[in-house]
């Protein structure tokens, strides 16, 4: 078979490095913003503060009351406040939600995003937005919500708990994993998703058992290459199945990723072209690609089942029927309902 | 030492498919253009032609009037058409210098230009622009000059005469090397850079022990990983070498990056970074990076010497001084006047 694909690749700016809060001044300075409007949470108002701590001439406005998945009232609320102030641009620091917000005050001011992640979660590398009316998620792409500029500080995630730095590792791990099953994958974006495996991989069991400032940079390395494969190469089954718990749900996001892959992986290993499956089990440091994810999981004690995530045996028959109604969904192996019952019932209670 | 790096990622879209004819039709019409500017050489006229057979209503006009390092009589002619003849597009059909020339065209006029690369000389995807004035040649960077789509069809390069495509493709591998040694590379740009290296060693060899479309497929995606890692980590010590040879002798240009090629990295290696020179030692194929690279010339039958390509004693002398008046050049390796004198002396007659 011949080799044939279209790599989109997206322009941004990421910024690699310890001490974010230097080079945010250097960052804002470069693109001449003077006066931001601060996303991020309650809970991490104080490292926004810190870090901030050079640019308090060019702040102009807090907002904090970020919600999972960007309620439409949350959406209005932060347009609204960043018109009010005038700003000319924004700055997020936080996860996937606070990354989230900002989007999508971009996506209707065409303001311009400098973000600082504190998390794994890639969103921050993504033209996708997403917004939530009435209990329904709309999502969409567009350039607008491109952050400028992306700060990647490893000591900025080492004060994650490590169960929560554990899982949302493992939601950038199902970023790369699913990037290679991709039938939009390109050499760039497997490239990127197989090296994102290997740091991930080795940045999670240093966690466990080498805790140095080597194990954060491995992992936040890993979230850029995850984000990055990710932002070109698209989304499939496997958060196809996981938008299906969360949007129905409220399971938690990182989670509910961590706990999907390994069976979602399990389902497609056969399908994958020969040479990333190869590449893929080397990337995991083994023989056998699920069996070396399974021993990963056991190793960093990832969550492993969605009963343990809360999930009731009756959301359980729910959740199958909402994946169920996506079909046909797109897949290198193909997928029935029969597929999609067995991929959630072993995740609900996997076989010991 | 801790990880840091910058990577700005460039935008741009590429097609890697058989058959650049049909997919031209389709992003022509994707980016709405209706008045293309050709630019092209006369001997490949009739292959730009038989490409947009199926565009004839949309050809505004052809320029073919291309040489090397874009002379600005050259670049006055070309934008003076495209003014004249009112095009919203330029279409380029070629190599190096022909990509160059629409490159100048753009850089003026804003016109977004398609791609259809014919060699391995990766331009295509870099916002470098160059012009010569008066024997001197002036280099810049600018959004404007990057291509909004390249086509990059491996049929097209199956025409290439070998002596002509093991240069290019020898240049192409210049590019991945020295992205790799550059302060300025990234763990992206590495990753491609190590890839590159790879199919292109493995091009290389099928091109003269196993001609199947393979061979070409390797060598485009080669390309390609060159070209987009030289993109974002620059140029240094090899480059300022061959632009100084080319600019002063007007030597080949493909020809004098191979043959400068293994010098500079037998000047570098010991500098590099660990991982990044075992790295490519392996993507090399060999125990030692230098002398599987050397194997591989001898296995092609590369260009090795410059007295080979026609530069005289008393033009070394020359081409030394020229470069030792660039110093100080950033390295990862410290360069005097004597390593340069080094470098160069061995590239112009090699010890057997």
């Amino acid at each position: 078979m011949s080799l044939e694909f279209v790599h989109d690749a997206l322009p941004g700016r990421v910024v690699f490095a310890r001490g974010a809060r230097r080079r945010l001044v250097d960052e804002v300075t470069r693109l001449g913003l003077r006066r931001l409007m601060v996303i991020t949470s309650e809970r991490q108002l104080d490292l926004a503060r810190a870090l901030t701590d050079g640019l308090q001439d060019r702040l102009a406005v807090s907002f904090t009351r970020v919600l999972p998945h960007v309620p439409d009232s949350v959406a209005r609320e932060a347009r609204t406040l960043a018109e009010e102030h005038s700003v000319d641009g924004l700055l997020s620091v936080g996860g996937g939600s606070i990354t989230g917000t900002a989007k999508i005050v971009a996506l209707t001011s065409g303001l311009p995003i400098v973000s600082v992640p504190t998390t794994y979660a890639g969103s921050e590398l993504t033209p996708v937005w997403g917004m939530t009316t009435g209990g329904r998620k709309e999502t969409g792409r567009s350039p607008m919500v491109l952050p400028k500029v992306v700060i990647y500080d490893p000591q900025l995630v080492e004060g994650l708990p490590r169960k929560v730095a554990t899982s949302s590792a493992l939601n950038a791990m199902a970023h790369c994993i699913e990037a290679l099953w991709m039938s939009t994958a390109t050499p760039v974006t497997t490239l990127m998703a197989l090296e994102g495996v290997r740091v991930l991989r080795q940045g999670l069991d240093e966690l466990v058992t080498d805790l140095t400032p080597a194990a954060f940079e491995n992992l936040v390395l890993g979230a850029y290459l995850a984000g990055a494969s990710f932002a070109v190469a698209g989304s499939g089954l496997h958060h196809k199945i996981c938008h299906a718990l969360g949007g129905a749900f409220d399971l938690p996001h990182a989670e509910t990723h961590a706990v999907v892959l390994p069976h979602a992986l399990d389902f497609n290993i056969v399908a994958m072209r020969a040479d990333s499956a190869t590449r893929l089990t080397s990337a995991l440091g083994g023989t056998d690609a699920v069996e070396s994810l399974r021993d990963l999981y056991r190793r960093v004690g990832a969550p492993v089942s969605l009963a343990g995530l809360g999930l009731t045996a009756e959301q359980l028959r729910v959740a199958i029927q909402v994946v169920i109604e996506k079909l046909p969904i797109e897949n290198p192996r193909p997928v029935d309902a029969d597929a999609v019952r067995a991929i959630l019932t072993a995740a609900y209670r996997p076989k010991p």
